[in-house]
């Protein structure tokens, strides 16, 4: 159950160590889920845990440490050679003992002595105790924040993970038509979400999906909040549904966005469809190599400005490999100031979510760059969906 | 969509208040998304943006700042008076600026000048820059590793709780149940693992499921692994299923596991199911107040070392509020050594795993400590489930 061959993550290391070697990185130490799944393959669900990949300079393989239970998933999910997987004791876990402790220890063993170490400082689970415990087991060496290095190589996607990615967003499809089967007034918006969970997971050809992020469902007044969770409410007449979900494969998540209107629209709120859509269709046109993340935004914005309308968030963002309550890269964002060169392989989720108070409407579409131009990997209707 | 009364965010506030006067603290500084859930009810899907709750010694109530676009989440799903929630622009997504930053500038103006502030150090969203930025921010202030404070607080649960985890575990029973429907030869792990999650979300009654943490099922050699992903497999005759999952309501989860043998069971599972079985009856007869957890692992491992087996990890933790991929409180393990004594009001998920590598035999419960001695709030038949 490995994602991809050998040969795949080879060229992913060896893309970090040139990156290292810029920086002048002995050891790059890894903590974040999705580096680590990206550069050996490892995927338990075990990031509530402390662990780490350790990628060196010189060796030929990176070492990963987890919790013991964890190292046989290590074996089913990673290439590594089991000696080059290390699990520390339970006594780790739940007690005072710190794993970042026995990590320094590994560090030492088996590392030589790095003098600088590259950490990643804007990880989520690297705790600011676990940065504590291993500066202070490793006096010798300096560290450095080494920040998105890793991350900036997932920006670029290889054919491999674009073809998880077209699959996801297949997946993401499918669940947008669950949804408007089972949106309905009077339906909770939780009985509308397990059909969603259900379609994504379950899929509907050949094969199924991996752990989605929690779908984002409102309905009401509460469309006016991007990330509230769904609640046991029925959908009411006359009145609004937005939902943002993602498919996932591998952990690829392509995110795909809709928004629904029981009973007749108000004019406002078409004509804030009407725009938001136009805006969409205009911006990624406007996507081909070569050209800036700004501007993509910029191309947007003319639209919005044209009809007397404003957004002051970005309308995008890199997106691969997540774990929850993850999904987006942290690297490039469509948005003014972001001077990223598009490239061939790079995956975007536009959003384009327009949360004005009474009015709102929600519209995204996951797209890679291509040698061309683009290729939009989502494929539902781009129209504000009206029921009942 | 506030969880609980007004006075019950009161009492927590209040008895937080007490923790931080006990250690001379003037801000305490949280980041823990539950915990930020628990002292004001924001439920909120951004806590992969940074946010914090700022809790005063002298405040009547805490400061909420995230991001802007959540500032009408934190008005439907937190009690906080408008002016105490604070947005934090857009320039601070996905460029330069950090958000800390911003939360500095708030401490300063609203927070008056705290000479001691508690920070959460072992906080998974809590980053290691992020906490540069704040300290840089504040020269002036002395920054305490408050560890685990209101954790703590979490941990004795209240009768509106209780009654929130008892319909969790409810959510947790059904999902039981539909996988005994639907695990079957040939089937694929993931076509159960859809079915799984539309019983936790949609319910079977009067109400739905919250977010519910991402069951782990494995089949064949993969049970060995706690934590491993679902995959595409078929479900193969002669092998073993395990599976781990949680209801949730309002986001507390109710934890329970339970195996499965497809065909006609060799002796040496049988055997293991029994003594895990026995185990876990005689760990959960022994709760009841004033004991200690490890005196509850005792219980079990009497049982265990009698039928020649040997566990090393711990066989549970207390469970309740949980935002993916958390559900432990991370306070009190029914492990040895934890001297934690038992209270009215503590929950805990018991997680009998047997990872031995050729067999694999998992069960659980989710229980809360009484007056009296203890309720089982999860109610599946404990036995290993044998089908086809």
């Amino acid at each position: 159950m490995i994602a991809f061959q050998r040969s795949e993550y080879s060229k992913r290391i060896a893309a970090a160590k040139t990156r290292m070697a810029e920086r002048g990185l002995d050891l790059l130490f890894i903590t974040v889920p999705e580096n680590i799944n990206y550069l050996c393959g490892y995927a338990g669900w075990s990031f509530y845990t402390h662990q780490a990949l350790l990628l060196t300079a010189q060796g030929p393989e990176p070492l990963l440490v987890i919790r013991d239970m964890d190292v046989p998933c290590a074996h089913f999910t990673a290439f590594l050679a089991h000696e080059n997987v290390i699990g520390y004791p339970e006594e780790y876990i739940g007690g005072d003992k710190h794993p970042m402790s026995f990590i320094a220890q590994v560090i030492r063993e088996r590392c030589g002595s790095p003098a600088r170490i590259g950490i990643e400082a804007e990880a989520s689970f690297f705790t600011v105790r676990a940065h504590g415990v291993l500066t202070a087991a490793l006096p010798g060496a300096q560290f450095i924040d080494s920040g998105a290095l890793v991350n900036w190589l997932r920006t670029v996607k290889s054919p491999a993970e674009i073809a998880y990615l077209r699959e996801a967003a297949q997946l993401a499809d499918a669940a947008i038509a669950t949804a408007d089967e089972h949106i309905a007034v009077g339906v909770r918006e939780s009985a509308v979400c397990a059909e969603l969970k259900r379609t994504l997971i379950k899929g509907a050809g050949s094969f199924g999906g991996s752990v989605p992020d929690n779908p984002l469902l409102a309905s009401g007044n509460r469309t006016s909040c991007p990330h509230i969770p769904w609640t046991d409410e029925p959908i009411a007449a006359n009145a609004a549904v937005t939902l943002e979900l993602g498919g996932s494969r591998f952990q690829y998540h392509a995110g795909l966005s809709r928004t629904w209107w029981m009973g007749t629209p108000k004019a406002a709120l078409l004509r804030l469809a009407e725009t938001t859509i136009e805006g969409l269709n205009t911006a990624i046109d406007a996507v081909k190599p070569g050209i800036h993340c700004e501007d993509v935004e910029a191309a947007w914005r003319r639209v919005l400005t044209r009809a007397g309308y404003e957004k002051k968030s970005r309308i995008g963002y890199s997106i691969g490999l997540g774990f929850q309550p993850n999904w987006a890269d942290g690297t490039a964002s469509l948005q003014p100031g972001d001077r990223t060169v598009l490239e061939p392989g790079m995956v975007f989720h536009m959003i384009c979510g327009m949360w004005k108070g009474d009015d709102n409407f929600v519209l995204s579409e996951t797209f890679a760059v291509t040698p061309s131009g683009h290729e939009v990997l989502t494929n539902a209707p781009r129209k504000l969906y009206v029921k009942g």
